[in-house]
């Protein structure tokens, strides 16, 4: 299904730089850069790269470039492929494109390299949405997933899956081809089992979404408490040393808009950091708890920091304070957000005389530390990991980050259960197959092959009995 | 003079895209690779390129990319380069650069690459100052002169005149070394003719900067006048069909500090558009000329528009305070900026009825327009472009654009002038001899040729008599 129009974008971030990538894609990529180039680069070889004076219209130099050529079934379209690597001025990105389209390319449409390397057969869709993925990735585990993704384990799984449904729907279908012939060529109890197994696996990567999720848009944190109790203290602490990657490579800035950090790899957006640098000593008095918790409804994880110096009696009111804040955020858990996970750090604790374990009487879990000093920031860190990984090894199991995946689990999910209910209630063999169809349907989705004809050419290949 | 450290950098603009370009030069580049692949380039031949699985240090894939090879002497920097094509996403361009910093690459230093083309020979320093200059090129008149300069047509120039000097200084110096014979090599008058062909070009080179210079950073321009008479109106023409090319490639979008116009490939920068576009009645009253007259202090061409409509008493009554402030802007145009370009622009032209030429007593051009229906527009932009182009001719006249070069040029000319002076006023030749030294010296630090061997080459090659 090769397109017959030959595309042309800029590949590379959009900006200057020393050097910029301009890429065609197309049957006839080749035969346009031979026109552009004056000279003919029809019997290059594939992966070859060459020096070039690009000529503008008039005869002038345009750009010194190189071009690399990519033939037909050696290139990631899978199409004839040529690659410019210009000077990363603007105005040469701009006329290298305009040159192209002159000569009879068209602008490429977003993500249509991807798409073209998917309607060649180069990979699958999931595969080719992990390609979008993987170029957003800013951590090591976001990219870890989308990696696995492209790789094509989350594909293989499915695949698994697939085989077994439609091993399973061949025989119903059979069945039911037979059906005059009263034939029960597959064994009810077994198919419960297989149904009730491939169900399994599927509810469990719907729960990896979860975490597939934060981990691709980084996880919300939210750290409230009243004045002075050390939230500007406890952030510097944080970022100290593990400010996320996004700010460290040279160039790169981009609008802070809030405050991230990486740990184990994972990234942690921290919610409305402004407001905690500023340390506002009127904001609780003056906004109430309502503006912390506003806050909390935008978070995954809320850190709820006390003064446990017990050292005045200003804290100590606000301990008490504190005290009833956390209990009224502790009973509004329920309806703020059902999977966000809290906990209350008593800062300050260093200073403290008398030691005590939890304060509190409610379940929230409780972290003793001292931001001045660091103690208890380690452990911190840990329990911030641990909250978002779980039971998940983000380099061996399959993690769903992609929401239409997430939706076609759910339906997959959903036809599943209705195929098993139809086998413990022994309804006809025909609704059963129905079923599975519309799982297997689901499931194919995602990888792109929503045709039926596995399931046909599964039946017709194997079970064939001359008919 | 080749550097013994390989150095490595991000290529391509900063950010986030489909594709980033890895650079690694220097002697040990493909080893490195080898070593980072886990298989040898060793006998790669240059300019192919190989499809990788990059991997981390723990083994898992960190990215899939495709690798070019270029061998000393066939590279941008003479050395031996390796290219690595990846996906562009911020963590994988962070995790590769690492990667091979940790295998032994170094992090290029800011235009490094360019500055091993330089100590490597394969361009000069103007060469390579010109490829900084291409980079930053925003519009088809400062590509076309930095494209100029890096193509050597500026070195080659300075060779040329450099080549006249060392056979001037030869001739000079020889006389010198036979001084106690009496010997006169040298026609005194052929020689002063010499340094005063010389010194008109290392002038014309000179005037040339100034057109240089804005063409490289923009030509500011300034449009002033009282409210109302028409200054937004006139923007929204100008911009309607010309704004300038930065703004029209998808994605490059930057903070809009100014409003750019590109007219016959200069792009104009239209100073403090904010305060124009909100046209603020109270502006001129309030703040009286003050305003208006720091614009035009920033400003290479001013704009001065007064409502030409005649029609009713208010623009009459602009039409006067106009009169008597562009009166007062002409009078202190000598001491504002010598070299900022007036107009004054009677707008609203079409709705007069008596036609008049030019109201104006002064020498300020005028051009009477209406900036509503366009008339006069096209005269308008003419007037622009001719104002910056003057004489010159882009394409085939060498014009100065960098202010270090404008700095020797200055001091060639100030050692000609000497030079020239000696030889009117006779006086002894080892003066004249110097000067032109110091011309040649000054002359060949544009192009990093600094040191005195050339001319002690052609003395000893052309005049060698056995001494």
């Amino acid at each position: 299904m090769i397109s017959p129009k030959t595309i042309c974008a800029l590949s590379t971030a959009p900006g200057m730089g020393a050097i910029a990538l301009i890429r065609l894609s197309g049957k006839d990529s080749i035969d346009i850069l031979s026109r552009v180039a004056g000279k003919s680069f029809e019997n290059t070889p594939s992966h070859s790269a060459h020096f070039l004076r690009l000529k503008k219209v008039d005869g002038s130099v345009l750009d010194e470039v190189v071009v690399t050529v990519f033939h037909e079934g050696h290139s990631f379209t899978g199409e004839n492929t040529v690659e410019i690597a210009c000077h990363g001025s603007l105005f040469i990105q701009q006329e290298i494109i305009n040159l192209f389209l002159a000569s009879g390319c068209e602008l490429a449409k977003p993500g249509e390299f991807t798409m073209r390397a998917f309607l060649n057969g180069r990979m699958d869709l999931s595969q080719a949405e992990a390609v979008s993925d993987l170029i957003a990735s800013e951590s090591a585990r976001s990219h870890e997933v989308a990696m696995n993704q492209m790789r094509g384990s989350f594909s293989n799984e499915l695949k698994d899956l697939r085989e077994k449904l439609i091993h399973f729907a061949s025989l119903v279908e059979l069945e039911l081809d037979f059906a005059e012939e009263d034939v029960e060529f597959a064994d009810r109890t077994e198919l419960l089992a297989l149904v009730t197994e491939v169900l399994a696996y599927v509810r469990k990567l719907i729960q990896s979404f979860e975490l597939g999720n934060v981990l691709k848009n980084g996880v919300p944190v939210a750290i409230v408490g009243a004045p002075n109790t050390g939230k500007s203290t406890l952030l510097n602490q944080l970022l100290g040393e593990d400010r996320a990657i996004v700010s460290n490579i040279a160039g790169t800035t981009r609008d802070v808009i809030e405050e991230t950090l990486n740990i184990d790899g994972i990234l942690f957006r921290l919610i409305d950091t402004a407001g905690i640098r500023e340390e506002a000593a009127e904001e609780i008095e003056a906004l109430g708890i309502q503006r912390s918790l506003d806050k909390i409804k935008q978070a995954k994880i809320v850190l709820m920091l006390s003064d446990f110096s017990g050292e005045n009696s200003q804290s100590e009111g606000h301990l008490s304070m504190d005290s009833n804040t956390t209990g009224q955020w502790a009973d509004e858990q329920a309806t703020i957000h059902s999977g966000a996970h809290f906990l209350v750090i008593g800062n300050k604790y260093d200073l403290r005389a008398d030691q005590i374990n939890s304060p509190w009487e409610f379940q929230t879990p409780f972290l003793p530390i001292s931001a001045k000093n660091g103690s208890g920031i380690p452990e911190l860190k840990a329990w911030l990991s641990q909250q978002i990984l779980g039971s998940f090894n983000t380099q061996s199991d399959t993690i769903v980050s992609n929401a239409r995946h997430l939706d076609a689990l759910l339906k997959t999910q959903d036809s599943l259960e209705k195929a098993k209910w139809g086998l413990e209630t022994n309804i006809t063999a025909d609704f059963v197959a129905m079923d599975i169809r519309q799982a297997m349907f689901w499931l194919g989705s995602i990888t792109g092959q929503i045709s039926e004809d596995d399931l046909l050419a599964n039946i017709f290949s194997k079970f064939c009995i001359g008919k």
